[in-house]
């Protein structure tokens, strides 16, 4: 894990899912937000991330740490619409607040996917209680690492960091290939 | 396993996957036919009866035993369209013969599914060199079950039985309840 | 699987445990007997060979299938006693009926295993309703692939075969070596 | 876990594995200590509990974090000897320091578990930076649980306490059972 990171930037959205109303990172100060980046049709993410991120989710007080499913669609675009993606929630019994990644008008990487600069699908961030993304990571970690990371994280103040810092931005293109880990750009 | 069985209908389908052409119940005599009807949002399809059906195609000879994959639609049919499927066979992989069950015009089961009186998916029908059905089974079977009744079928010959039942037409409506095992009308 | 065997030696065994009295292959003809050849402290037999020949046991019926567990000690003889082997069949719950390999005088290979000319263990060896031998495998089958032949082998006649072959003697040196495969001579 | 705990008493062994020199906890303040108690014959240790234990070994820093394996016979003294032990250390290829804990000469309870007043094995003893017992746990966690628990010590400061408190002694009469989960007196 970084020793610090950037300001995590805001979500770009069309839809949620699974919560009254959407949710905003800046209203999540105070809690470590564990963000799942997931497409429906990506291997690795239903048989090991998507799990994950609902292990996380059951096994934390929301009021600590806050679970965001993000429905980053790269490829297959014309499948992986709204209503596939309801009913694959509703099939696969996921609870967590899921939001759509905002797609493009110019590239098929959706805006926040673009921002975060993730490489694939599952990727996992999590971002501090100042806002700070403190990791992001493609593909498969182990349920030890990850309990760990948030375990630490947990342990910080929330008034340890105030960067103001501004990702780079990224354009990759998207040609994407899925093998046993994941879905990669 | 039934000692013996109806002669399975014949499949009734709108389109075929991995195959140069349509394969034909009839003309699959001498072997022994395991037929897996799945639906591609099926928690209890993806996770596992969609392995156990690769795992026996990648096992046997496809002159002793063909693995066809049913893709039986019976609920959220809007999504699961022909394209989705055609991804999601991509992304998982799938390299045996798949087939699209033909959508009924007046029920949301489709008319194989009907036909074979399936109670949801995944479902496995194991015909036999005859072409008759000696299992059918909604939900899990374990890999070693599966694998001594193919074995057992494996043994007999093809002369031995010459059924022309036909089975009875099921309607049963579409209420599709999915859990950890599957999904059932 | 061998499309005929020689017929297996007879067991040379010191003591038998979850059997009112010793099992004699020859009092077996007729059913297919799955002899699995193990080592308590053989990290593949535990994780891997015995619930695989527990959950044959569980599968089959007695009258068609007996499982035999054969405890082939060829290393760490020291610490893998009766006593020992007692209290580990105990602990797992083993059922099934279990011998132990007859100790050789001369060599740190024991009697059957020796005449089985086994490399290993775990070791799965089936020997059909003739008492003919039809597999020998060292390490890791797929219950796929061991359901599949049990179930070809009890599809089988059982006056089929009336082999007299008795197998060549093997006496290896043991230097065994344990991976996650199993433990080898 | 426990917002504080008291001191653990210190180990009481017999004999050490994997290491040049007896461990001693006074001696491992600043470091969070991971103890495993476990039975070379207890199938939930073998299964979930060793290998749980060496993934922390292999994912923490000894400088961080120290594993350490404590052999606690309570039944079938006679066969978990020091030498059956060496043997299955040596198979399952355990590298962390292991200690046996000793033996009572008037209970079939060895002292540092009665000291520690552990119900079974596999037991989880979570200690952190200034010697004090955080958690005590008989049974199964889950990686994402115990992770997460490690990654929350690491993060406290080794001077926040100063406990000189002697847990209870306590006696229990070992009458030991087996199932998946685990061993327990």
């Amino acid at each position: 894990m970084d020793s610090k990171g950037i300001t995590a930037p805001e979500l770009v959205t069309s839809v949620w899912l699974n919560t009254a109303e959407p949710l905003r990172l800046e209203k999540l100060r105070g809690k470590v937000v564990v963000l799942h980046a997931f497409q429906m049709l990506c291997p690795g993410c239903v048989s090991h991330g998507l799990p994950q991120a609902a292990e996380i989710a059951a096994m934390y007080s929301r009021d600590q740490v806050q679970v965001i499913g993000l429905h980053s669609v790269f490829e297959h675009h014309a499948v992986m619409t709204l209503d596939a993606l309801k009913a694959f929630v509703h099939e696969y019994r996921l609870t967590f607040p899921i939001a759509v990644d905002q797609p493009s008008e110019v590239d098929p990487i959706p805006v926040t996917m673009q921002r975060l600069n993730l490489q694939g699908t599952p990727s996992l961030v999590l971002i501090d209680k100042t806002g700070a993304i403190r990791l992001t990571h493609f593909g498969r970690l182990s349920d030890m690492q990850v309990g760990n990371m948030i375990g630490q994280l947990l342990m910080e103040n929330d008034d340890s960091q105030d960067s103001t810092d501004k990702p780079d931005r990224a354009e990759p293109q998207a040609n994407g290939q899925c093998d046993d880990e994941g879905c990669s750009l």
